[in-house]
């Protein structure tokens, strides 16, 4: 834990907060604060500050709590993940969040088996949990959305056009013929698809090419889900971060 | 498994393989090949190729194989990190065979948890078995040579000179200015240091920089290990990748 999320409410008037769960816990345990010890903070949707120990007893932490006055830019990437099996979308779901996404999207593809819609890592509590996870690794406070379609048709025909607005668009295609720094990523939001271990169908990826998706081809080794969902990321970031050096 | 691995002593001299382990199970339960079908196949340490499906009986499973008159470019990265907890090592053993790390060095830093030296990950076999798993998931055939360096200053005074030969170093630091682009990779092999989760104490940063390794600054969003790895490593290869278009 990286930072020490809080929600608006657990705050009083003068600015402290007592915690006596997990936290308190990870505080007293892992972290062994003392009072007059200062932790990173952050409220969540909103900005990073610093909280001093004022108090501890027994099982509670007590701090007091400054934020700055901005919260940090809110993330606006949006990542299309076809549906992985639990275990693997359990740690989807954390990279994702550490890697700023503000949108998950968990959608049916052919190869997706239909029993993992039913996992108990769906359950709210459990993506709360999980996205909590990720927010805490990487001192972020945007809690992204989660959306899940069971369906492939209505999904990419009724609702993916709604869902992004960004026009840089990536899927990787073991197919395509264009690598990434071909596609010429734009210096703003993008959205990413990443397929299933078995990969996405021809059909499937027609629908996202008709959409506006660029298809790059990510070379001749094909990785693990969440290996590529952080690969293909980090190409991503570096190229739209590198983007205007470059082309000026 | 997006590769069928044999090794050289397994196959006859007429170019035929017979096999009844792990493999033939894999090729009968979940491939459900069948005799005429086709399997792409690796030579351990040599050439892709391809395998007809040439008999089936009972668990065994016969191929004739007929591989490239060339093997792929051996891959020369090296990956030097911090030894992290038994679970994510075993991830992060794969995960750097699939990226194409030629050399994986485990070293022991500050953070590092001592008793994580006696996992049983770090049995040979368990590496083996690891290692194996990353070629068969990316279409690899070099196995990675593994290292594991108990101290860290013999590792760093009398090792590293020795184990790396590649100009570009990198190293994220939180106290870095640059980020990875002012640290203009060049077209040629790198070695990432990739630290524990509590970060790499300052002495240990400064041994780095000392020898040559270049100081970026990853951003404030820190990633868990292995996330750290694909994430790093995807922005080093794009930002090579790019590096002649971008100069030219």
């Amino acid at each position: 834990m990286n930072l020490l999320l809080l929600r608006p409410v657990e705050i009083d008037s003068s600015g402290c907060v007592t915690l006596n769960d997990r936290r308190a816990e990870h505080l007293l345990s892992v972290l062994k604060v003392t009072p007059g010890g200062t932790v990173r903070v952050g409220l969540l949707n909103g900005p990073l500050g610093q909280a001093v120990v004022i108090d501890i007893a027994a099982n509670h932490v007590r701090l007091r709590c400054q934020f700055e006055t901005a919260a940090p830019k809110a993330p606006e990437d949006v990542l299309l993940l076809a549906m992985p099996r639990p275990k693997v979308l359990a740690r989807c779901l954390e990279h994702a969040t550490s890697l700023g996404f503000a949108h998950i999207v968990l959608f049916r593809s052919r190869q997706t088996v239909k029993s993992h819609f039913e996992s108990h890592v769906l359950h709210a509590d459990q993506i709360h949990r999980h996205l909590l996870a990720g927010l805490e690794q990487a001192r972020r406070t945007f809690l992204p959305t989660v959306t899940v379609f069971q369906r492939f048709r209505p999904f990419v025909e009724d609702h993916l056009q709604v869902l992004i607005t960004s026009h840089n668009r990536y899927l990787a295609d073991p197919d395509a013929v264009d690598t990434l720094h071909q596609c010429s990523p734009e210096n703003e939001p993008f959205t990413l698809v990443i397929g299933p271990e078995g990969g996405l169908i021809p059909h499937e990826v027609s629908c996202f090419a008709e959409r506006g998706f660029q298809l790059f081809n990510a070379g001749p080794h094909p990785l693990r889900v969440e290996a590529a969902l952080n690969f293909v990321t980090g190409q991503l970031v570096a190229l739209r971060e590198n983007q205007p050096r470059a082309e000026r």
